[in-house]
């Protein structure tokens, strides 16, 4: 760790950042994904950093889409086992979903590192074969067939656009965390968080919970995507709206 | 280099992020660098990547500002030589500029590797000795104290809002270059400039060369550094506006 000093005005963030970079050298994170989180900490700073009320609502819906779901998984990759391990496991321990890795930048030795870190947070692993069933080019076109090949609904956090419109594209109902609204991301999702990660999982898990609690059927929501991403981009545009007074 | 498919629609951006990845490996761009880089992307996403009006005005004013200092100095950082080593070299020769590395995560190391490729690409060079001459905890007090130490005017590109805030109060007519116009950096600067530093650099080269041939004194100008922000984050809000159209 390096001697960033404490009266940095952002000393929290800083130290979340260097954080990911020890996850990189380790082989959790990918290089490249130090820039995600950047364009992540962007976004973030035009919602204020909180969760907006239609975050909120948006994560309540996944909660009913995962509990409704007859096979759902968790798709995890570098940057969302670094940051939110502790919550992954959590939402799968209070959603009964599956967690599989997942990678855009797959090597075999990366998924076994970020299946680790995973597991030594208390995640249960789907560790089956792999199979090119998502239809992409690379190898982000893997996945175990009996995981996310045959699920109903994917969450996905932190994905590329790519491979959720390829997912959409399967009949998947697609779960997206991601902070930016207007990315292929968001606008492909069946259901786009736009929120942290770290505060949207522990959400969801929440809520299913209290949905589990009530002792009733969960049935599959409506969802209204395009309400979601124009709710989370006139947050933006409010806060840009003020942010030089 | 990884297997990115040509075929991605962000094929470009991938190329760029890691080739900063590849210089973090050299050790000329930290490896925080790269969130920093990230949170650049973002904001040049609500921008159309390209430069606006009200940026080429002030990429102008720049140059006016550089050519009428008495002792300009170009301040550098580890990503600003990675991805734009060669503007830098144009610019001094445009401007007149002393070059000097400045580095937030400063190694003396990485000093020397990011001076190497600054050298490589042409620039010549402010290598005196370090004295703690900016007011701040950390080694980014650090620099020649004939060089930005007693320079009336500085270009820092990419910098960190404490620094920018600490060369403002010793006086100096600080220029940024920063796609980010809410953060410190942007509200603290003298003149701001909120474009992407490749695109930045070559107008404000390109006005410096105008401005000579004019064969004509040229003055310090006015600079209303908030109407220049505001008009930065007016363009952001528009995008939002149709970003879902």
């Amino acid at each position: 760790m390096s001697d960033i000093p404490k009266s940095h005005p952002r000393y929290a963030s800083l130290v979340t950042r260097e954080q990911l970079v020890a996850a990189a050298h380790a082989g959790v994170v990918s290089y490249e994904g130090l820039t995600s989180h950047g364009r992540g900490e962007a976004f973030d700073y035009l919602l204020g950093e909180k969760t907006s009320p239609s975050a909120l609502s948006a994560e309540k819906l996944a909660a009913a889409v995962l509990l409704a779901a007859k096979h759902p998984v968790l798709s995890i990759n570098g940057n969302t086992a670094a940051l939110a391990a502790a919550e992954i496991a959590d939402l799968q321990k209070a959603s009964g979903a599956e967690v599989e890795v997942n990678l855009f930048h797959r090597t075999e030795e990366r998924v076994k590192l970020v299946e680790s870190v995973l597991e030594k947070a208390g995640c249960r692993l789907n560790k089956g074969k792999t199979e090119r069933c998502v239809p992409l080019p690379h190898d982000r076109g893997l996945c175990d067939p009996e995981g996310i090949g045959s699920a109903d609904v994917v969450l996905v956090p932190l994905e590329d656009g790519d491979r959720c419109e390829a997912l959409v594209s399967m009949g998947k109902i697609v779960i997206t965390i991601d902070l930016n609204p207007i990315d292929r991301t968001s606008k492909t999702a069946s259901l786009p968080i736009v929120d942290e990660v770290r505060r949207a999982l522990p959400n969801i898990a929440a809520e299913c919970r209290r949905l589990l609690a009530e002792q009733k059927p969960v049935l599959m929501p409506e969802i209204d995507s395009r309400a979601i991403l124009k709710a989370a981009v006139s947050d933006m545009e409010a806060f840009l709206e003020h942010a030089l007074d």
